[in-house]
């Protein structure tokens, strides 16, 4: 069993709680890989350093400098914090972005409508790789950076590269990918924190989004779910990181699964 | 044959010279391991961010927000880029700081007549884990950062990484280590560049010593040369980072060995 859990920034720009969620995560029985976004602290210092940010549709227009400093605070300071911290937890782990290795290659996003700049779109995983560290009880932490082969790295959203991560090691175990963010999983009513869902599929999903009892923002998390269990991957599980340790148990969060 | 090879700042702060360098290092023959400061860079992110930098003899002394720019500008935009361009040319490798899969241990290093705050002297080195990348044909790209073991990254010499990761890997192989920087090699006369002594060992080096021959800021590179060989490192070559091919070929540079 192979479990790939996904954070964002709001765990992250708090140490505090990123050391307990560390803590969770180093406890967690078997096979593990960490996938890390890092996105406020990104802007913080590009604010510091005057370089101007521009989101489209919640994605980061990425020219060179803006790149520059995706890779210095993910690729960098966030994931060598994460794999120093785990060392210290009794986890041993190896901190990487989709470059090394090979990881993860990606293609430059095509200029359409919006030129997003240096925004890498992921056409290859290497499980291979990733399963030999993890064979070798070594769980890596993935920054979300990938490279065009050609010498470029590309900004690349984590939460895809969670996805195709776990169904990339799909191929040699079962995978469960868990996506922590700052909500209990996916609420009924989005103003009720009490009202999670406990389990979804496609077709529960499908009616959800009839009765347009889904809200907009949780849309994509769930379209990646069901793509992510319809290519292999066991169960996606939606939740709140402090509650990590009961997501493992499948007490908490919403599960999504092919059937 | 394993070679390591060792890059300073004053290669790395030139894109061209960078990449030029990094085609000489793809296309060495067998193992090798690539180790790179970053200082200069490091430098001018801290200068942007108005985190004055003090240096004593030569060394950095490191507080919290120094530590965080040298693991942004070191462990992440320099190693990511390193690695991104040596894929690109047919050189696989992983990147990575001490920290990763506890590559380098190290203390921090006791406050005497000065306090470096976070710097951290060496204790261990993983070769093990650095011979089984190298029997994959992966090439480790090391970046200036060790850690503590308990949660702590710890700015490191380059310098002292390359040497002590070429003692680890001479328990596996027989190891070349190659200094780069910016003369040809260790200079007779320091004002003609055409005076590179070719051949060096303990004996010939307290010689030059103690006819005043060895300029001040070769000593400790030479010392670091002579501890190196002494260690079961077969050469310790110094020369310039553009002669790289027939520093390999043995037709530049200054060889120190054991006898």
């Amino acid at each position: 069993m192979i479990t790939v859990v996904k954070i964002g920034g709001n765990i992250i720009d708090n140490p505090d709680k990123l050391n307990g969620f560390l803590g969770h995560f180093a406890a967690i029985d078997g096979h593990k890989v960490l996938v890390h976004g890092g996105g406020k602290l990104a802007t913080q210092l590009a604010d510091k350093l005057n370089i101007p940010q521009r989101m489209v549709q919640g994605r980061r227009v990425t020219d060179a400098e803006t790149l520059n400093v995706i890779t210095m605070v993910c690729a960098g300071l966030i994931n060598k914090k994460i794999v120093a911290y785990l060392y210290a937890l009794g986890c041993i782990s190896l901190g990487v972005c989709g470059a090394d290795a090979d990881l993860i290659l990606a293609d430059k996003r095509p200029v359409k409508e919006v030129d997003y700049g240096f925004v890498g779109d992921i056409k290859h995983v290497n499980g291979n790789v990733l399963f030999g560290w993890l064979s070798q009880d070594i769980s890596p932490v993935i920054s979300p950076v990938s490279h065009d082969g050609q010498g470029q790295l590309l900004n690349t959203n984590a939460d895809t590269i969670a996805s195709v991560v776990a169904v990339a090691l799909s191929a040699y175990d079962s995978v469960s990918l868990i996506y922590c963010f700052e909500k209990m999983g996916v609420l009924l009513d989005v103003h009720d924190d009490t009202s999670v869902i406990p389990t979804l599929n496609e077709e529960s999903i499908e009616k959800l989004k009839e009765k347009g009892l889904i809200h907009s923002g949780m849309l994509p998390k769930l379209e990646n779910a069901i793509h992510t269990v319809k290519n292999g991957v066991e169960s996606v599980i939606i939740g709140h990181a402090d509650a990590l340790p009961d997501i493992i148990l499948g007490k908490s969060g919403t599960k999504i699964s092919q059937q």
